[in-house]
């Protein structure tokens, strides 16, 4: 049970079989930081490229194809005051017909935020008209994080898979448990791309983009395969769906609980249908990036 | 300032231009009952076929195509101590290789609930192996009801579009306030489909499906056009969007939304934009029926 | 066998169970004429207004639910010398990131075309830069037809369904022979919408727009029950989907084919399964309307 | 202009920046062989594992990112007298709720194909019912190649991108001209997965798989960026989109041939639509692979 503290030196703008950047045992914590989503680091200073440099990928001893990986997001803390977004709706996200309507042309400029950790907020560094230095809580969330792919693949972090990846989900928050399929031996777990708040669905294409300190702490359910990322806080367990359209990123989480509240917990498949049918919920992660997310909650109040 | 009490003698299987039963007045109510998805009153009786049979249309004098009809939801009360549902979920919800693990031969029969209106809860009346007689709390919602079409089209009950119809989103509860452009003269409210509970995305096919007595009251925004389905509750504004697949719902809700905060609250398309992009919530309506529901929902708290 | 000769006079913008103009017999033909698609006749008059405004309907004696109506389109010759169509690709089949790159505010002005029939051509009237006067060869085909859905629902002729309506689809010209499920007695049989030509997809959101006069033959298949629309040409059976995504167009027109395999060619599940998967051609119907439509063809050289 | 003979001795079941097996000039070509998609050679011996195991990757000298690579598909034979196929179609192309008469227990053996390079044809080696030995004209194509894709990912065989790789589209036939975007130094090509024949849309997920001798010949486009693959053939120039659904694969076909328009034979934005609206035409190619495949085709007779 030992907690590593890490610098990173280099990051990776993909998911894959990366050189590991530490090994460490099941149990374990470790403490580092994160890049924003374009490469700068915590000073402002550009160290990298996009997007969504992980830092990692961490070697967990003893994790094999087959396994699943805990990973419980012990904390998460924007460590820069000022984080940045892109102010109009991804063209994806409304009627193609009504595109014409969107100031391409003359509202694009990025906006800035004062991100207060202290406080709990961001605020708008310029006024924006009727919004004025709109100010909102933040909910610091992982946007990009997890495991190396099956079959030898190095997957862009633009995007999302059973590998977990780009899924910007605000469900990722401290506190939470998330499990991820172990493919390949050790994991390679990596984490990047904090977000001090997102809107939900990242439907502008990004949240507020920031540095992060972050500690995470490893565990291994051995022999325990799943196929899907899940995670777990107070309430829910949950399972998580990556591909496009929404439609199937749903058909992909509904199913992994499915799994779940079969393989895991013992219900028969009409109990399964019928406990999920009625309790479960849905939340969006992300209608942006190339695969998009969907989350399937199921409320543990209901679970044996 | 009329309460109109009206006891249906025949029902409805599409939205359309159907005679209407009543002539009321903008400001007045109505208190009705609906039967269920099936066509069974109160009582339990057959008294016409699905599906998600309407009760009215009702004709509101003065309502205009381009006007948008204001109809609260007073009171939604089920009539009836049981209710009925599908107990599998729907063959396009799962992925589709694994299809097979659904128990279709063995499993379908429907479940029964008890349903308490005074206690809040519906619970199993047969016990459901580890379920038991799984009890949950009771949130009654119309699953489906809006106005007639455009262009002369009588439309299905089993789907929805722009005039609302089949939405079965559990976010039109008691209290809520529904708005729908009004594309015929006089609007042609119906009402129908009360579930006295809702898994979300309806991803069984069906809710708890029993009777309702229903009291609503109607408004008009004259000369304010809508094109979609939009609601207000205590918290959000929200507009509804119906469509397949589900990314395209998403962006007839996103892009109806936009139009409300431009149009209804005056901020520029930049700031209608930021404040959409960063604090907007999504809800899943329904993914079985023929089209898919997506609503965006804006904080009440961020608007003028 | 008679062959009627119908000159209308007004026309329905839905597909529904309107009043019949004409009673025909099974074995029957009927002469009649079809405005262009915004409601132009052939002296270039506007008669009546759009969407694809139909002609008929025509109730077949006998026809009931259940039974299969045969519908062979005999002649489909445009009656008008000139045409009209949208010089621009629909904003739905572009990228959504490129649509800035389409000239929506400089190069909207609809195209026109003269057509020859006797020479079997379409010629821009005016001349469009380095297309010159661009001469195409016709391939008249009906757009828009079918019979009256279900459940006494009207749909808008600018979409399709079971029932048939706006498939535009460019195989659907002389010599086919059309197959529509019957719904209501008398099947209702409507036709509109000629194109002289149509880009595969319709992917500007119009062929080039025409008025036609059109021969058409019905008969029936007692009993005989199909799902969704069918046709038969010298080379191939052909099925036909209509929904979106296109995925799902294409999952019904391939569940449609299976069906008319088994039930209508006695082959085994597992031999219709082999014999579709290594023979089969898809076609695209539009990729426009709110429903898209796939095409799914069987060579009837590999049939009994 | 060198002609290599490279006999493979290791395959790769990812695209990416692997170790080159051999460095070509531009103008080169290539003689080698391909092992089936499950990795059998032409002797029936596994000698590695599937998806679609590549032979390459090939460096070809020059090759920059920003220009595209030219690669002449000059002779793809089948070198092996049988291949095999599955039977049935995949669960995602039917009906969600018509999957149940799959007969998904009883009819999934595989089946094999007696081919005859000499007679080009292929043949069922055990009858099949009524189709008995069910005989087939062949047509070779690749099923699998491309380049390797950016950011230094490696995308496994099994799926499809901007980089080309399983598009299982019909048309990559011997005498086709195949275009793909460099994104890496020396393009690293590589091909795999040949396909006596394949059904349209590859529905059952496999052709008949089987082992090739190709020869192939590359050039490049100094400084001409593309960003999808593109081929050209006798009759077409066409372009291929890979995504799901289907509509977006239809959206990067249809913007890459307008990129291709206007950039490459310098139409006008508005003379590309026109042309493109009502000449071209569109090809599936697969729809059973995590990225499905659309291809819009150009008939080079309206071209400069």
């Amino acid at each position: 049970m030992t907690t590593h503290t890490f610098t990173p030196t280099h990051y990776h703008n993909t998911m894959g079989s990366h050189e590991p950047v530490l090994r460490i045992a099941s149990g374990d914590s470790v403490i580092t930081t994160t890049v924003d989503a374009m490469g700068y680091d915590m000073h402002g200073q550009r160290v990298t490229r996009g997007p969504n440099p992980q830092t990692g990928p961490f070697y967990v001893e003893g994790a094999e194809p087959g396994d699943t990986l805990v990973m419980h997001l012990d904390r998460l803390t924007p460590n820069r005051p000022t984080g940045e977004s892109g102010p109009l709706l991804a063209p994806n996200v409304v009627d193609p017909g009504w595109l014409g309507n969107i100031p391409w042309d003359t509202g694009t400029d990025d906006i800035r935020w004062n991100v207060d950790v202290q406080k709990g907020t961001a605020s708008l560094v310029n006024p924006e008209g009727k919004l004025g230095h709109l100010t909102l809580p933040i909910a610091p969330m992982l946007g990009c994080f997890g495991v190396a792919p099956y079959d030898g693949q190095a997957i862009s972090c633009m995007t999302s898979g059973q590998h977990g990846g780009n899924m910007d989900y605000m469900g990722f928050v401290e506190g939470v448990t998330a499990y991820f399929p172990v493919f390949v031996p050790g994991a390679l777990v990596s984490v990047g791309d904090g977000h001090a708040l997102q809107g939900d669905g990242e439907i502008t294409g990004s949240g507020i983009e920031i540095t992060f300190e972050v500690q995470f702490t490893v565990n291994l359910l051995k022999g325990k395969r799943s196929y899907w990322p899940r995670g777990e806080n107070a309430e829910y367990i949950f399972t998580v769906g990556n591909a496009r359209p929404l439609d199937q990123a749903l058909q992909h989480a509904t199913t992994e609980m499915l799994r779940w509240l079969q393989d895991g917990y013992g219900f028969t498949p009409r109990e399964a249908n019928v406990l999920l049918g009625y309790t479960a919920k849905y939340d969006m992660g992300n209608v942006f990036d190339p695969a998009y997310t969907m989350v399937c909650k199921m409320p543990k109040r209901y679970l044996p």
